[in-house]
């Protein structure tokens, strides 16, 4: 079998996720090659060297530019921090690199439409290019997709889609580079409203058009991180300045594919005490609704208003069927799948469009939309919640 | 429109369900005749009076003989402790009065089989008379009946069917006239395990054939109840015997209706911590399940295996259509319904009965069949839970 | 005892939860005053006269100007449309007689302003009146209520409040006047959005200062009424004009009380296909929250953030213990309690507020507060979304 | 890093999972060795090879004596069918290996007994010894098991295990060898029933002294396999015998630990209508309840009598906090794990008993006391459910 050979770059929990993913997506799926994990890049030499160990690469190295230069690098996976998404991402795209790049494609809309470009002349040349909303690859979501397409909840309507964490409930909790904006590019909004807005899209292959939005900081100032730990940290003495949205909220008019017409209505929050990983998306159509709750990933509860009178109610379905997607190539039926797995379909996924010639999805230019609905957020926001529409 | 003269004997926990259902069933259901709350009985003259007041009766009355022989009373509803069931109702029946008559029927399976002779007796002359299952109209459980009785789980083979209380799980709860077996018969078996009983057996139409059974009282002493309130009340510094079973299980092989040859498992126990009234009925058959619980009342879970594959799940219905049974008389679709509505329901099914001259459900027989089930549980646990039939 | 003579104006929905209400208070609750069920007042006379029977109330009657001037009567009990609210409370309180208004208040913020000029004016004379937000009555929010002044969620950052119903989700589904803007006033947004203002205010004690908000009307053409039956109805095959919103979207700023500088977005829908009355409360606070659903009205969430570490959760707790609001007049321990059960807490605080001499709660002030959210979500809606403040 | 040479017995679907463990432990837990995934063992050459090929496995071998005899080899990992278990496991313990068993030891207490001698004298010789009850590894089990032996939830009263699936609720299903007592020793009772009897006994620290069983086989002959999927497969036009149970009941006496004096109430079946993977254990105890379902695996349910009166719930734990068991080597808060993970937990338990020189946990002789509890079901219910004790 012929081999795939894969840089990584960055080895923070995203590194984490994805080479977990490397290794394992090759067991369970057959893949028309045999990926290969060939180095991981960071800035820091003896921090990559522990991942590389710890992550099972064979090599390490700190010079990303060196490696894209490598002929034998086939893929590069860019799980670094957004900020350097669109130099790397746009180098590897002209080395003939395929890439893989972690949401939110940039920090920004101008260096997503130049990442967009560039993918989209690299894919002329048969270099291909995928935006890592993973969550499109729960399998539940999949599942809601397909009947959300195939009219069994008839015209939507509505959209519900929270996103909802607590991890600086606390407002003694520290700052960690994700609340700086200089770094993160924004709050809440981009780092986990970004999956909200995907999900909704791909479920109903509806577009947002225009949006309402609000954005909010609870707690302006917080203590250092004196050491990172997960999301969060233990604090030090001195304080530093919240630079963007703890909490955001949008409205969005959907046109097009399943939803036309209807209204979104979105949150995003790191505020919302006791939900830790609470994306939940409930989509109300004219004959039915599907809703959904990462915190329970491997069930969706399906309301079908065509069953008999007196017999409709929320159906929660367990999914992991042969039936459902990616779950006939895992356990038997009833045996659970957890957040990493994601990664392993989004790996099958890209492996495939690769192998096969065609593109990924997401593609460049879907990440370049969702950046752009961020972007309008952000400028409703500050015009007073006034509709904006999206480019 | 005629007047229905009722008489009600008791004033406790019962006496006050049933006052509210006889006030307020003809609000809401048309009845042919108007129900009159004539006279309430009880022991003790002044808590007599003051349940009257309380409870809204023209009359209190401590002599229960002289108002069986008042022939302007049409009904007799007994709500006295079980020791009493047998005695009032015999001579009510002899009276000529209709009778509705509290679970369990009687404390013993003699009492209850001559209350069913005198039952079917009166019922040649056109006297009626009814057990009060209560959980029977609970809409969510006429809904199961529907849905089993029309085939939509296929054939039952299992029935789960736990009464789970919890309000002895502390040590130093005091003793209640519950907890002795001269007043009370038997434990949780006949309080809350003859529920679990006449509810499989009302939504199969099948019948427990035999039984193996235990029976185990974790706490044999408790404090002396100085001052009763509701199901408990507080202690005082002297100890009691608690001379029935606390907890209480069985095995049960039914036949007939759509459980023929299934197998029930049953628990009733006040010691399930965190489970306040978890009456749960959960009946797995070839063709679907069905699953409820008394402590959300107004939901039924239904899951369809006849759903296309990948789409079933269980689904949670909110029984309150105007399609489920006795929903219809009340409020719109989504307000609920409480504990005491079932005896509105039971009044008005009584009642219907009673005017249209036909024999209401359940009757003493189906009571005394309860009756004869609880004591073969007993017979089989002192027996080392050996397979005990029902006669 | 002395008796408190009431007359009720109204005989829809709302005047038959009423008529339960008043008759079953006095059976539960100790009060100073006997009610008397004394006149029921409609517009056309033999459909009032059949509503009498059915409610139960002595005298029927269609001038309620008439009945007004009685002076045997105490208090005036007001179920109509809110169109006729203003005229019929002011005229009472200048009659002296003491006023329960459903809510909304009024149709518009003028009329409520004088409405609530009149209350404030009877009141100096011992004249009561209340507004009748009767969610405030659920014993679980109650509990909400304690645990947030209590501080036990710390400070609110965050509400989320939605009423979602579906019997619009159907398009086929038929006018009522419900729909019509001349008789309701609003659609989504006053209907039921209303309740969700409400309670968000009265559990954490703070006030909207500022709104913006959107409406939405999906369905703008819908079959004319044949026959009304519940909230819905049968169609006929002529069309009218939906002239009020189906959905309605705001967020809300926030300030006093526990949610001091919060964030509240709030949802009002007739289009959440499968959500029958699904009024959820999520509050979001430094050091818990709650969580709430009307469909489970019997249950509140509560998460304890001072938990130990490892063991914090959302808590179901089944507010039926004796320690819950109202409950330990109602049934023992695990017990539920249904919709029609809060107008009895309403009907109990409301003579309790008249016999004591003190003004109950919710006051008028309070309801046109709420009518001025409304209607400056509907300006906001109007102006692009823009912030609007609460005067 | 030294090295740790592992072989995998079997290829089915534990040998993929067990393959995955190996695979995946290291990668996020800091093993003092680096476990090898030397060689594959199966009786078929080619489908050896294609595991071998698909799982990850160095060498694909057809000879376990061989593999046993070969020095290099550190470590057998057993996922055979269990009628080889002991012949393997022994002459593994004797060869110097430590053994990894997959559960159950065996198909006897004969084999078991002999399995668990060859144990207990190999750990003299520092050989150590598991059997792989994986469920224990479920950082939910892990921590209901602290709260428990802490004491959190008192002395427990009752226990109640169920372990649920549906794979044979339509009779139309195929035989599989599950079915077959030759093959499988027994059915829903050890395939299943054994992982509740082992996880009440862990999470307690009680053992069952006493049980009374009852085992029904509903459907008795079934279509043959033609060929085989998951846990079931498509039938062919033949037909054979179902000769072992499908559902499994029990009641069973407790002693020592937290749950002395308590009885557990077993179920195992596999008509469970809708229940996929539904292993429930819910523990009463008398200072509080905790209640777990393999469904929802990532949640616990803990109720804390303890708690203020009126704040008391079951509080859903969302088990993904670093100071769960486990939980700190994975991924941030919220990010949930799946079913294959519990193996990787066992590898990492595994290796750090064998290099810190320990006996690893759950050893043979709980394997075997495990089997006697099997054993003893069965013989209670071949003689009509008498309480049996186990040995």
């Amino acid at each position: 079998k012929e081999r795939l050979s894969v840089a990584l770059i960055g080895h923070g929990f995203m590194g984490a996720a994805h080479s977990q993913a490397w290794r394992t997506a090759p067991r369970f799926f057959p893949l028309a090659v045999e990926p290969e994990m060939s180095v991981i890049v960071g800035r820091d030499g003896p921090r990559t060297e522990a991942a590389r160990e710890r992550f099972g690469w064979k090599r390490a190295e700190t010079d990303w530019q060196a490696v894209l230069a490598d002929p034998a690098i086939d893929v590069v996976d860019i799980c670094s921090p957004g900020s350097s998404h669109a130099e790397i991402a746009i180098a590897a795209l002209e080395a003939g690199k395929h890439v893989l790049c972690e949401k939110p494609l940039a920090n920004s809309v101008e260096e997503a439409a130049e990442m967009t470009e560039a993918a989209v002349a690299a894919a002329k040349r048969g270099v291909r290019s995928m935006v890592g909303f993973s969550y499109r690859r729960v399998p539940a979501i999949g599942l809601a997709r397909s009947l959300v397409r195939a009219g069994r909840i008839g015209q939507v309507r509505q959209a519900r889609a929270l996103y909802l964490q607590d991890w600086l409930a606390d407002e003694n909790g520290p700052m960690t580079w994700r609340l700086d904006r200089s770094l993160a590019g924004s709050g809440s909004l981009g780092d986990i409203g970004a999956h909200a807005i995907d999900l909704v899209e791909h479920i109903t292959g509806a577009s947002l058009t225009s949006v309402s939005g609000t954005l909010e900081t609870f707690v302006r100032e917080r203590p250092l991180l004196a050491d990172g730990v997960g999301l969060s940290g233990t604090a030090s003495s001195e304080r530093g300045q919240v630079t963007v949205d703890d909490a955001a909220w949008f409205l969005g008019r959907l046109a097009g594919g399943a939803a036309d017409g209807a209204v979104g209505s979105f949150e995003a929050t790191r505020y919302a005490t006791g939900r830790k990983n609470g994306l939940t998306i409930e989509l109300s159509g004219s004959r039915g609704a599907i809703a959904f709750n990462l915190e329970s990933m491997n069930e969706l509860a399906f309301y079908d208003a065509a069953a008999p009178a007196g017999e409709q109610g929320f159906g929660r379905i367990l999914v992991t069927e042969p039936e459902h997607p990616y779950m006939a190539n895992w356990w038997p039926t009833g045996h659970t799948i957890g957040y990493e797995h994601l990664f392993s379909h989004e790996v099958k996924d890209f492996v495939d469009a690769v192998t096969s010639g065609v593109d990924p999805e997401p593609s460049f230019t879907e990440g370049l939309h969702v950046q752009r609905v961020l972007d309008a957020v952000e400028r409703s926001a500050a015009d007073g919640s006034a509709w904006t529409p999206i480019p």
